[in-house]
């Protein structure tokens, strides 16, 4: 069932013993509210336990200070969920099925939990949880306005994407008064890498071919690579973004090599052409600018596999 | 003599035959306040002509539809010059003494105007303009708005640096009131390389070295690179951040080949190390975080030299 603000915030204040879980590989959306939230309930004097897996070294610095009692939980609540299955395998058979509420942002929610709070307009979770305390008179402090502008800031690249709307930024302006330093925060998240991905994405751009007069970007990770920067494939999904950003390319691919003669595919168009359609054929699916697909072949099949595809599309297009 | 937002309004309301100027080689505020403040110049009727450096490729969508009259000048107004000597020599020989009016946000301005809109808060020349505009009822059409956008956007490199205030949001999402397309403009600015660009960037990237323990890194580019690449020098300004934004970096050093045997050192630096201090001690100098300096000399000497004075600054602060 679909709960207003006012009726998400009277079901946390009728609850205690409160169990916080959010998707696994979690983002700076998915820690930013979690860790907000949190700290709200906390305030409020709730018993507040959280399970939260691998946070990336950047959005650490959230997570201080919180301490995750033990004890079994009344209720669950979940955060940036738009689905009980991105709880991951065990905490889905464990608590998918006993989610209280929800607050969420994503337009193709299931509704999962008995109750959700669900804007589809907003840019991150982090903002409903704004709308949903500003809204019921709840003071923001630093320690809360930190993790929603982050939030806010890595769901929308910045205040980059599309997603990014006037009501986004008056909310990170609120947020940005309490006194909060977002220049270092914003360094640390959008201007530094690893020195194992500075390594990795090195190789990454050495292997961009281009086809089809430039109307297509083509990289490839192999294991190799991998091994040889010192990093895991999930810390590398800022790649996928690299071969789209040439100019005239209208479709980006990101081919990564898996185990057992498994490749990972990512497709990144451009309009008019549709990565959704591309991936489909092949599989796999996605959003109309960004799907993803796998194929078992070897890599020399994978890559003419792929861009026979592209080619069709483009052509379909009349684009060559 | 530093002036109001009314007062530079008023001076601008009386003044006819007006010629804008900006610096060289103009960034996105410069040519965003210049085209902004063109065409509110326009609406209330005025004679209106610019002269305007090369605007780079992701900025000419900016100028389209202005049409640059012909006629001599009554009076010249300038945006987003700290010094007169920001319009090159054959401009501030014609023109650099009698520039009515100069709305700016350098906190170094030298104040050469006969009068100067100076708020050295604002993060950019946009801001002021907006304020300016915003404060004597002028009301922001789209295509007022999409300049002034794009100039606060370039200058706070899309919200994400330090001179990015509260206020700075608030701003923004006034302009987005307005209905203009952020995220396409956003996409090209700031997501979008040439592959001349990408090619060089590559380069770069693979000429990458580490130095006291992860603590500097330094790149070089050549001119074999630039011409391999087919780029210019000026066009590869992005480049000098790259070398900082490895993490643990606190010395990020850049070194372009230049012509008759002279290299251009870019320093970038994280605190407590001074870039400034560094480049001091070889005949250059800048900002605390951002410096430069120029040395001729064979390319071994160049590194080592700027080495040297690295490991110095890094032991001052017992950081090696």
């Amino acid at each position: 069932m679909n709960v207003t603000h006012n009726e998400a915030w009277k079901i946390l204040n009728g609850s205690d013993d409160i169990l916080l879980l959010t998707h696994r590989v979690p983002d700076g959306d998915a820690v930013g509210s979690l860790c907000a939230l949190y700290r709200v309930l906390k305030s409020l004097g709730k018993n507040v336990r959280f399970i939260l897996d691998t946070v990336s070294r950047e959005l650490m610095f959230l997570t201080e200070g919180l301490e995750s009692a033990d004890f079994e939980p009344k209720c669950v609540v979940t955060v940036d969920m738009g689905d009980k299955k991105l709880l991951g395998d065990e905490l889905e058979a464990e608590y998918g099925d006993r989610v209280l509420l929800n607050i969420d942002h994503h337009a193709t929610n299931v509704l999962f939990a008995e109750n959700t709070l669900l804007d589809s307009e907003a840019a991150a979770a982090s903002e409903v949880l704004f709308d949903m305390l500003t809204e019921n008179g709840v003071e923001i402090t630093k320690d809360i306005a930190m993790p929603l502008y982050v939030g806010i800031a890595t769901d929308t690249g910045c205040f980059r994407y599309g997603n990014t709307t006037a009501k986004t930024m008056r909310t990170a302006a609120f947020l940005m008064d309490t006194g909060i330093d977002t220049a270092t925060v914003n360094t640390d998240i959008f201007d530094t890498k690893t020195k194992e991905y500075f390594a990795l994405e090195t190789m990454a751009m050495n292997s961009v071919k281009m086809y089809f007069g430039g109307k297509c970007a083509l990289l490839m990770l192999t294991k190799d690579m991998y091994r040889r920067a010192n990093i895991a494939e999930n810390e590398t999904k800022s790649i996928n973004a690299l071969p789209r950003q040439i100019a005239g390319v209208l479709v980006g691919i990101t081919v990564k090599e898996r185990e057992g003669g498994k490749y990972g595919i990512s497709v990144r168009t451009r309009e008019p052409v549709d990565a959704s359609e591309i991936c489909a054929l092949l599989g796999g699916g996605g959003h109309r600018q960004a799907a993803g697909c796998e194929l078992t072949a070897n890599p020399r099949t994978v890559i003419s596999t792929i861009l026979k595809y592209t080619e069709e599309a483009l052509k379909e297009q009349k684009l060559i």
